[in-house]
């Protein structure tokens, strides 16, 4: 019975009602947006929301009010999340020269002794590099790990710098780790992130360095001396703390126990305010549900807003999430999420099974006047969704214009200037109407194979 | 005799022997430039150069010596210089939220109390909007200087705001005072710069905020609530140190009195290493020289490189050049500066009498091929050879695409990786066919009228 119902093939043409309902929610996004209003005070009022920080713990009590507020069904639910704090960092070429360096600690990291840590640079650009290295070259020194980051779509293939950079570095008998900041613009900013240490091996010390400093390193070592460094962090690992995901329901007025999640994660990086990563997002969701329940658009199944905890550094949030709704996932019909800006949308990629993009173009092609009526077959949608693929839950992301999300993404230039008001709603508006129409279309997405866990 | 000498109407075309001239230097500048190799030098070996510092007596030492082994007469001329060093800085907002601000003090400003400086905050758009607050609304606050800059052009009319700023909040009471950055880029960058304090006002501590950080204040602000800030700024000004400006001739083979000068800035801020701002000036002084001489292109009159120190906060060197050499300006032919980046260059700009712009139009028709070819009549061609005015002195200026120089311009972000190479030898080709000729054709340029010191 479930299957007949969630498994069906989405061939019917969207209903005049449905056309009707996205013309509202287009209408109303574009001309009395709340959107901005929403992100300038989660950014401006709230601030930075690192998981374990009070800013994480006001934006769960302020999101989970403002959506009681705005006559959602709203509730959050718990979620044990680490807690790393930042503390002092500061560093500096010893030698040949003296020069300041511009870094930020990777989130995760440990700090160095007390005194600092001192030592020799060698440079490797990328994993592989490294590896070559041998461990001869890295024992005892600081590995700089060099790259050539020019545009967006750079940012993935290169974050396992980032990310396995210090375990890489370790197994080498390296003494700590720099990476060069993962960004598309030169303006002397360290780009923080998430990284890794593995049990078995020395958890060295992991910052990024701005592009320039990067640059500097490079150009000194080059001409064939040794180039010392001396770090200094005081960034530390405290005992997980409690926390929550945000969960506010337009509860559907025919098919209540299906469910369409649209979600964003709510922590972000603590060096900014974390407006375009993820504030953007969770201030399109928090828009959707308010404009169609403002709207009186109730759909026949409902749409669930999830603003998750800690994306930035754990995923506690998503798989949270998807672990205690597991008995309910065969219910919920689609899963939507926004994590990248706020720049114009472009559309949607789907993680679904045969005919899934084509349904959700369908759906798409009422966002033309908005840009975003693409729709393409991906493999991975979100990191908070994906764990809801176990589940078999079609996946979507809203896709954004990401030319300059990596200028500002996670550098302490995350901040509400970053975001047109107008693109914002832009996104809200296709968010609302994507959700809409996945709620009310009587056919669902066809659904993916269900992913091993 | 003499103003027959240097009074001359230049009507006379380019000789044959100019332009063959020309057209060596371009080819072997723009083949086989060490100009960007110099700039490399002098910021990443030897770093920041401010008035005082360790840095400025480097490059003091380190330039004298690399133009004497270019072949060049190079000295040292004494200069007394303001030694302002800049200690720490922090700042946050402490009301209505708690946020940190993103802020470096201006050059010259006295630091805060030990403790800090707790106060309102009071917005104004630029100094006329301050004066009309008047005195009841600025007492005992911290004036924000915010402003709308957009592009480079703006940067002189909005500069009084960082300039007069203290002095202009001090009259009306406040306890000090935030400039929004001069800046055409919003990277969370705080831009520094040269403020000034009149002596029977309070030397109230003054700072520039990141263009997000003004944002955000202002935001604030136009809730309608009392926002305050706290500053905590160790700068100080110590006493007048012994600092140089480094002078080095290509002494002319028949009239060596006569001397054309080509010039930049030896010192920069302290925040980051001062490639644009102005290393490049730098680099091509010592290059125009060292091409000249490695081309055996020996003009008949003197061509004197004047790398002058102290240009960013007390322009000691110009006004120290233009004292010590006062009865030789009559013999002056000219003087040329470079001080804005490193861009493509796009011409000249021209302070003269009558003719003078065509005379340099002319010569500057030999680089066409780099784009510089175009002349125009300004009033002033820059900070350091304006001085030289009051001997009446043919004036110029080499210009430069700005269209990104004050991106980083006064940042950490000033530094080598924003020069391109190749536009820094164009820049180079351009100041040494233009010194060439200048030093070489008969006529020379119609003088100013002189200034009035």
């Amino acid at each position: 019975m479930l299957l007949m119902l969630v498994g069906v093939r989405s061939d019917a043409a969207l209903t005049a009602e449905e056309r009707a309902a996205a013309e509202r929610i287009l209408g109303a996004e574009l001309v009395d947006s709340q959107a901005f209003a929403i992100l300038e005070h989660l950014t401006d009022r709230i601030g930075a929301r690192l998981s374990g920080s009070v800013g994480a713990e006001r934006a769960v009590a302020w999101t989970a009010e403002r959506l009681t507020s705005d006559g959602l069904r709203a509730r959050t639910e718990k979620v044990m999340v680490p807690h790393w704090v930042r503390g002092g960092e500061t560093g500096e070429i010893t030698a040949p020269i003296a020069a300041p360096l511009a870094l930020t600690a990777l989130g995760g990291s440990d700090g160095t002794p007390e005194k600092g840590l001192l030592a020799p640079v060698v440079e490797a650009f990328g994993l592989d590099a490294l590896k070559a290295l041998g461990p001869g070259k890295v024992r005892g020194r600081i590995v700089l790990l060099n790259h050539t980051m020019n545009v967006a779509a750079d940012y993935g293939p290169l974050s396992s710098l980032r990310v396995q950079g210090a375990i890489e570095a370790a197994r080498l008998g390296a003494v700590g780790v720099l990476v060069r900041s993962l960004s598309t613009l030169d303006a002397r900013l360290a780009h923080t992130g998430m990284m890794r240490y593995e049990k078995d091996l020395s958890h060295i010390p992991a910052a990024a360095v701005a592009a320039e400093d990067a640059d500097l390193l490079h150009r000194l070592l080059a001409n064939g001396e040794t180039v010392e460094v001396r770090l200094r962090l005081t960034c530390r690992t405290l005992p997980d703390v409690e926390s929550a995901n945000v969960v506010a329901d337009l509860v559907g007025r025919e098919r209540p126990d299906e469910v369409v999640v649209i979600g964003a994660h709510l922590d972000s990086w603590d060096l900014a305010t974390g407006a375009i990563d993820d504030g953007a997002g969770v201030a399109m969701v928090m828009e959707s549900l308010r404009l169609l329940r403002a709207l009186g658009l109730q759909p026949r199944r409902t749409i669930r807003g999830v603003l998750y905890m800690n994306e930035e550094n754990g995923d506690r949030g998503g798989e949270g999430y998807a672990a205690d709704h597991a008995p309910q996932l065969a219910r919920h019909v689609a899963a939507l999420e926004a994590d990248s800006g706020a720049g114009r949308p472009t559309g949607f990629t789907v993680v679904g099974g045969d005919g899934a993009v084509a349904a959700v173009a369908e759906i798409a092609s009422l966002l033309q006047s908005v840009g975003a009526d693409s729709a393409r077959a991906e493999t991975y949608a979100g990191t908070d969704i994906d764990p809801m693929r176990q589940g078999g839950v079609p996946l979507l992301g809203l896709r954004q214009d990401a030319t300059h999300y990596f200028d500002w993404h996670h550098s302490a230039a995350d901040t509400l200037d970053k975001v047109k008001p107008n693109e914002l709603a832009m996104n809200a508006a296709a968010m609302a109407v994507m959700a809409y129409v996945l709620a009310e279309h009587d056919a669902t997405l066809p659904r993916p194979a269900p992913a091993q866990p």
